[in-house]
């Protein structure tokens, strides 16, 4: 089958690869039904993560069992899935606690842009349909997998509350989903940070109030001026850079929390400082599998509209095509049809 | 009147220095009940944070109110107060929030070890009692404008909850005032870590389910053991230092909060560390303000008796010996008698 494989800094390519095989008995073989691109896929595309031997990518994926291992026991053949970009068997202490992400058995998933994966610990980490969904719902699904689930953790993570005021910090797709999950969790305010006209305009369509243009410390001082110089209850971090995270705790009033979900490069945080500024952290790979079933739930009630986000789609064939594209921001984030 | 200056490292005195007067019209004038020494006090003491003029050391108060400001209207000459170590106005949107240590009009209290203090913003800080206490309750009250307040914020900060799992890092008064806390909010498990008999007593007196003698890895391996390998669901860090706080973040387990409460000195925290390990983290100045009523409440109705924390008691002439005895550890902490 054609698969999507990293051979270096910018060089993707979708090639021949060996279908996956069922190789442990609680193992699951999918067939997507669409699969994308996510914007970490891009640290080792631009070289910023080492790519030190040929990397299977991609790890979003929804679609229907082929097939199961013996000791798979919750979903079946035939059954439409989504799971998450994390595999965890959701029996452990650390799942149990909400953080599948931590899971003791916790695996990432590769080699998801592809038309079939093999996927681990299929118990834990798959949630099945009820029935086939419509065609239409399969991009809002597939965003379930991650990018959703990313922002929505995000938004948990910064204990957005009804009536809070939030800011995000980052316009890509994981931001605009943490725009998305803050309006669902009732906040009153989500200021977005976004110089993209495309980005605003889904932030504003995704539920946020206002959006502020201006990055650094002119961001900080704009979203001073609109909360009356207190700051915001609740902080999305959904970039990851020093810069990005100096603007989430500036941002940040007295107590509020910062759900931060980019992967931190070259961050060093200040004790001393956080600890006067009073500023809550937590943040990590997202425990999307906590979220999971009343993420589908929304979807298939058409309550939300998370696969918006996806602005590009292109067969799996122009999957370089698609890193290009995000790469250069003229995508917010890429479909891969299989 | 005598009152207490640091002149320089080490050099603490009792010496006569002027009676506070009301200067602005939201002043109280408090007669003190008792004060005592903070394990902050410490660090100018040892020259950590510089003494660049001579200081009024003294930020934790309760006693009778001698005379109040003209715009003073919530308490009155002859009522019993307790306050917390940071002023606050009550009413501004960080009080509100439940971060009156980060009050808009913050001033942090000074010049308590002594007889008589002028405290600023009287209505917002202080909390008085329907009558005047018996006398054997003064040491409980007089922990909860600072140590306990700061020990409970800690354990709020970390969110323990019913059933948690809690360690307890930093075996100073607290730390030991965390147990306490942690006890209270319903912890079914409270590790404290502490190699010293007296401490460790009184920390299993004040709820201490397990000690845990070992620091450093060895500390972290012990905690690790005693949760089957899953690590705490809350960890209390209340000493400040590099190595205390690694301690803290390794000792939790992932999606726990760490409550950390002493000053960080020389603490610099790895972003992609704290995400990877998913440790959340909320610290600072104690908003006691926020906790107190509920505090003198359960002192008043002997229901926790905090002020065993006091284990050496001396008059406010000999303050250098209470200073040294806590920089020996010879005393946890010292109650001075005006």
């Amino acid at each position: 089958m054609l698969g999507t494989m990293l051979h270096g800094p910018g060089d993707v390519r979708c090639e021949e690869v060996a279908e996956p095989t069922i190789l442990r008995p609680t193992d699951a073989i999918v067939r997507l039904s669409a699969t994308c691109i996510c914007g970490s896929d891009l640290w080792p595309y631009r070289g910023v993560s080492e790519v030190t031997s040929p990397m299977a990518m991609g790890h979003e994926y929804c679609g229907i069992i082929e097939e199961v291992g013996s000791a798979v026991t919750t979903v079946r053949p035939g059954q439409f899935v989504v799971g998450s970009f994390c595999i965890s068997d959701n029996t452990c202490p650390h799942c149990r606690f909400g953080f599948q992400s931590s899971c003791q058995q916790r695996e990432f998933m590769t080699g998801a842009q592809a038309p079939l994966v093999r996927v681990p610990l299929a118990d834990g980490t798959l949630v099945a349909t009820a029935e086939l969904p419509a065609d239409d719902l399969i991009p809002s699904l597939l965003a379930a997998s991650d990018v959703l689930g990313t922002g929505w953790y995000a938004a948990d993570a910064a204990r957005v509350r009804p009536g809070s005021t939030v800011a995000v910090v980052g316009d890509g797709a994981v931001g605009l989903m943490g725009v998305l999950a803050a309006r669902q969790m009732g906040a009153a305010r989500i200021i977005a940070m976004s110089r993209h006209k495309a980005r605003q305009d889904l932030a504003l369509e995704f539920g946020a109030t206002d959006i502020v243009s201006e990055r650094g410390d002119a961001g900080v001082t704009r979203i001073k001026e609109l909360t009356d110089g207190v700051g915001a209850d609740s902080v999305l971090e959904c970039v990851g850079t020093k810069e990005s995270m100096a603007q989430a705790i500036h941002c940040a009033r007295p107590g509020a929390m910062i759900g931060y979900v980019g992967v931190p490069h070259g961050v060093e945080l200040d004790g001393q400082a956080l600890f006067f500024s009073q500023t809550g952290m937590l943040g990590g790979p997202a425990p999307v599998r906590r979220f999971l079933p009343h993420l589908m739930d929304m979807v298939l009630e058409r309550k939300i509209n998370p696969g918006k986000v996806f602005d590009m789609e292109l067969p799996l064939a122009d999957v370089a095509e698609g890193y290009r594209a995000m790469d250069e921001r003229r995508a917010i984030k890429t479909l891969l049809r299989v």
